[in-house]
Formats: structure tokens, sequence, C-alpha cells
């Protein structure tokens, strides 16, 4: 059997022992529904509870700013319709970016169609938000600004800092959101110095479940929920919480080791990436040269992303076209950065996690240049 | 360690077997994002879409008619308002019963402070609603009719068929939503023979996973979508699939067996119970004679509900008072049955899964008897 190298890590990871242990106890052991008056209630309970310690801890907030939710997309959703929903009376101007992920970008286009003014303030060339852009958009009808932290197709990072900053200068009633589901686990995140009132994160990138996301509310802030019921959540998602989720959540932050030197190590690896590939000398790099190293966007010119896909799929190497959530269409990110068409077609996504060593990018490289070859001769 | 009887399975269920081992293998060995293009999103999407096939031949619908979401919570959200704001042009009256489950209610307050009339049907006093009320309430400006098809506190099975009926004899623009929650895995259910345009159950009560509930929608049927983003389960609901989950559903389903045998042998042993409880000469029965026998609600009246919950727990045998979702309010349900308020007040909720036994219910005597003793000495 062929060995897999997988640098399709954007996607989604492999979840971790611990977080599978985890999720098996939940299970197996501590299977009472939190809202139970009587011990078993009060031990799931607890499960979750220490997961939302957990989670306050990595991003340097209270226990109770912490909410579990269905998915990244869920937060993001609750987030974005919750904050314009009770901020509308204040302002009717809502502002994100043209790159943002779809679970942002759907959010924004059902508000415009309700009546909201959106703006969609587009990248750079390297894929980053203008930081002037965003201060000519805002103004005092401003109630939310939504930007990501990295952008999930090229890795760029987003000046979210810098935008809270800004609201604060104009001095609008604008909550800050960050999706940060690509930069969670990766880079060390407070959410207070980042400025964010709203931030969203999901398990499956770090190795934890697919089915639990989290979303962080600034103490204070209120929004409203998307999905009511029974209360639970304090109200903000109702719903029996997943509780086998929610502590393989915790499983998944706890072997999530020391941020800053897996960064470290990751960075080195992601510049031999980028220089391994550019010495084929028929790759082309699409992301920033300060984009998160996790995620290494390229175009293989002349060669289409699904094409070449598949091609490196048969050689057991997975990456990704764009991003897992625009299956089959070309990159919008890459068009947005205005990159040319055949460099947009012809993209693909390498994303990294600590599994990846350097053999796995000579075999990636081996298997883009067996690829192209086949490609070749099979159009002469 | 003193054995543990548990007699709130309509709170939730201990996962089975095959539940435990569907998800643990969805997380070691299929662990792909079920949208991404090469195989290993493919076999993701596999589990996916197998079990997609599964629920179908359990309601007896098309495999496209069935939806994966987050909880039986978040389908009944989506159901509700989905359907109220696809249709609310061609009218904004709404009708459901006051002793539907908090994700309904709630979601049915909300359109209410939107503008929308909403009817509350209530039961009768054995917690069963009229159809004639339903004619009364119903007409032809009325487009969502929301009806669970068993009562999570008492059991009462509601006539969700003959609403159907009604609907169509008035000719309303209704669709109709059932919330199946605590049906689904208990009775055989047809939802074509049923009648309903949208029906909801959830894997945990029927010993799956908390975390992962279904929708059906008819074929032909359009509602609007409650998450939105990446577009996955056909736009309906956005976000990766939580393949693990869904997949432990898979199991939870396979391992129902014949639920008309079950359903039989249950029958039994709720007869057994009503009839032990009622000789002790303290216990009155608040379920109606021909309540899903999963369920059996009584009072022991003079004891405080919560009261005596924790001292069942302190004897090993866990119920409940009222739902779990309603955690520590007097129960609204019996409130609309017009039941008196010490016998609300002094409502138990013991229900059961095949586990159970009548060694099981002979111990909840014991421990009730023991516990009204233990509480009147206690306040002499």
């Amino acid at each position: 059997m062929k060995s897999v190298v997988y640098l399709d890590n954007s996607a989604t990871t492999r979840p971790c022992e611990a977080a599978i242990n985890n999720i098996t106890f939940a299970l197996s052991q501590e299977w009472g529904n939190p809202s139970s008056l009587h011990d078993m209630g009060f031990k799931a309970q607890m499960l979750v509870d220490n997961t939302r310690k957990t989670v306050a801890s990595t991003l340097k907030c209270r226990e109770d700013e912490v909410y579990f939710v269905g998915s990244g997309t869920e937060g993001n959703n609750t987030a974005i319709f919750g904050a314009a929903y009770s901020r509308q009376k204040r302002g009717k101007k809502i502002i994100t970016t043209s790159i943002e992920h779809p679970s942002v970008l759907e959010p924004f286009k059902k508000l415009e169609s309700e009546g909201f003014e959106v703006v969609y303030l587009k990248p750079q060339e390297d894929g980053v938000i203008s930081v002037e852009d965003l201060k000519n958009a805002i103004d005092k009808n401003t109630v939310l600004v939504s930007m990501m932290l990295v952008n999930n197709e090229t890795g760029a990072i987003q000046p979210v800092k810098a935008a809270a900053k800004i609201i604060k200068e104009v001095g609008a009633p604008a909550l800050l959101h960050c999706d940060g589901v690509q930069a969670f686990g990766k880079i060390p995140i407070n959410v207070a110095e980042l400025g964010a009132d709203l931030f969203t994160a999901s398990a499956h990138k770090i190795h934890g479940p697919k089915g639990i996301g989290l979303l962080y509310i600034k103490k204070g802030v209120t929004i409203k929920p998307l999905v009511v019921g029974g209360g639970q959540e304090k109200n903000m998602r109702s719903g029996t919480e997943s509780v086998p989720l929610i502590y393989g959540l915790k499983g998944a932050i706890e072997s999530l080791g020391n941020i800053n030197e897996k960064l470290k190590a990751q960075t080195e690896l992601w510049f031999y990436a980028k220089q391994t590939l550019l010495d084929t000398g028929i790759i082309t790099i699409n992301s920033a040269d300060n984009a998160l190293p996790y995620i290494l966007n390229v175009s293989v010119e002349g060669y289409r992303s699904e094409t070449l896909l598949h091609f490196l799929e048969a050689e057991g190497v997975y990456v990704s076209s764009g991003s897992a959530c625009a299956k089959g269409e070309g990159s919008y990110v890459l068009r947005e950065m205005g990159l040319a068409r055949n460099r947009v077609d012809s993209a693909l996504r390498i994303s990294f996690c600590h599994d990846n060593t350097k053999e796995d990018i000579d075999t990636l490289k081996e298997a883009i240049i067996s690829a192209t070859q086949k490609l070749r001769r099979s159009t002469k």
C-alpha cells in the first residue's frame, strides 16, 4: 500500500489520540444530559465546563465568554446575524472582506438582501486587506465589521488588530467579529489584545472532531441567538450539548503543545516547501511572504487544479484546489487578489500540520513533476 | 457500588456499542472532509450518504429528503423558521400547540414578535390536542402547523395525521412540521402516511450520540436554510458535516431492532410500572392511558419533584422532573393540561429504554416509598 502524504490540513485534520479518547470516554462513561438535574447531568456538564476552561486559557479570556456551537460555520452565522440584528437600530452598514469564508460571506449576502448596506473590502495583490480601505469605508452607521484572522486559501494574515483600532478611532457602534478558524491553535491568540468582540474557531482544524465549534463573545456584548429553545449555553445556543465532541475539543487543545515552538518549526518547513517547489521551475507562489506558514498556495500554470489534484491523489498525495468548501469552483479568493485566470485555474492549496516532514514535500514535488509529465504526454 | 437504575431515557440514552464503534471508526479511519475533491473526501461522504440511506429506510422516504443537522433543536428551528419565512407572502398565521418542546415554542415566540399571528392550541386533560380545535383555528392564511408526534413529558400521542388531513380539507397553504424526537425509533413511522412535510429527530434519544439531528423535508417542499455558508447538505445546512456523529447515528438506528416487537414488550413493562406505582397508594398517573409506553408521568402529591428526584438519585434511581430542557421550573405541559398545582409540583417523568426491567420498576417503587418516609420524618 502506498504511504499517504496528507497536505490538506486546512480542509480537515486527523483527529488526535487525546481527542478520540475523550470522545470515547464521554460516550461510554459520562453520557448524561447536561441539563438533567441529577448527578449524571452534573458530571456531563462538568466535561463541558472543563473544556470551556481550557478554551478560555487558550484565548486568554474569561470562561463565561466561551460558547460551544455545532461548527465554525454556525459560529460565524451566530456572530454575524446576532450582531447585525442586535445593533440594526444603531445603523444598517456592515463591512467585511471579499475573501472571507462562505460561512461569513453568505450571512452578509443574506443581510444585504434584507436591507443592510454591505461593503466588501477587496484584498491587495498579496491577499491582505488594506487598513486604509477599512478606514475609508467605516462610518458612524457601521454596526459590524467581520474580518478573518488568517485566510483559508492563501494563509494571508489580516489586520484585525488594526481594524479594532479604527473602529475605536471612528467611534463607530460596530462590533468586530473575527473568523479565527484557520488561526486558532496555530498562532498565539489573545482575544482582548486582538480587540475582537466575537471570535470563532472550529475543532476539526486542530485535530479535534468535526461537528463542534466555539464562539467567543466579549463580556458585556449582547447578540441575538441563532438557534433558540431549551436555553443551553446561557441561551446563546439551544440544543443538548454534544458532550463527547466538546470534551474531544479539550483533548485536541491539550495536544497542541507549545504553539510558538511549533510555529517556528512549521516556518522552516514552509520555506523548505516554497524553495523546493520554486526549484521545479514550473510553480508560482500565490501566498504572501509573510503568510501563516501552515498554508502555501501555488499555481502550476497550464494545468487545471482539479486535474492535478487527482493525479497527485493517485500518487497518494492529498492537497486541495481552493478550499474544501467551494467544491470545484475556481477560487474567488485568488480572483479577488487580481491573479490572472490561468494562475487561478491552476492553483493548489498545500496545507500543513505537525505530522508533515521534508520528505512529504519532496514526495509532493516529485508527484507534481510526474503529473505534469503525464499530462503533457496525454495531450500530445 | 450501588447499581444504577436509569429511568430518564427521554432526556438522553446510553450510546450503544454500534454507535460508539462507528464514531471511533470515522474518527480514526475515515476522517476526511466530505467536501474534499479527493478520495478521502469521497469516503467520508460515503459514510454520510450511507447513513442517509439508513434514515430513509426507517422513515420510509427518499434519501434526498433527509438532511443532517446539529441537534433536534436545530432541526426544529430550521423547519419552523425556514417554513415561516419561505411562505410568509402567502399568509402570516402559524399554529402550534402549547405543549411543544421549547425548541418549537421559542421559534414561534420569535416569529410572533416579528409579526406572525400565532395560535397555541391547548391540550385536553389527557394531554392530547383536540382535532376540532385545530379545525377551528386554521384558515387560508395559515402557512405553518407544527405538532409533535409524542409529547416529551407525558408520552401523549398527538393527532398529526389528522392535522395533515385538516390542512388539506381547508386548502390552507400550510406546511406541516412534526417534532418526532420522542417518537423516532419507538413507533414505526412512515412520513408520507403521517402527512408531514417536515419531520425532526435526534440521535441521542435512541442510543446515538449527542450533537446530531435529522430533518426530513418532503420532496418538492422548499424552505429557507437557517445556517448558510459552504452549501453542505444541498445548501440546507452549511458547515462541515460531523461524519463521526452521522455515522454513529447509523449504528444507533441499526441497533433499534424490530420496533414493533420492542414496543410490545415495552407496553407490558409500562403497564407493570403503572400498576406497581398505583399500588403504593401515594402516586397519581398523569400520562394518558394510550400514551406512548416509553414515558410515564406520575405525581407523588405532597412532595416536590426536585426533592424527590434527589432522594431517588441517592438510591441510584434516575428520573426527571419534567423535561431535561426546562431545568428546575414547574412543568408547563402539565399546567396546560389543567392539572392542579400540587400535582404539577410533585410530578416525575419516568422514561424507559429496552435495558429497563421489572426489577428496575420495583427498585423505583421502593425508592419512592423510602424517600417519602424519610421526608415525612424530616418534617416532623
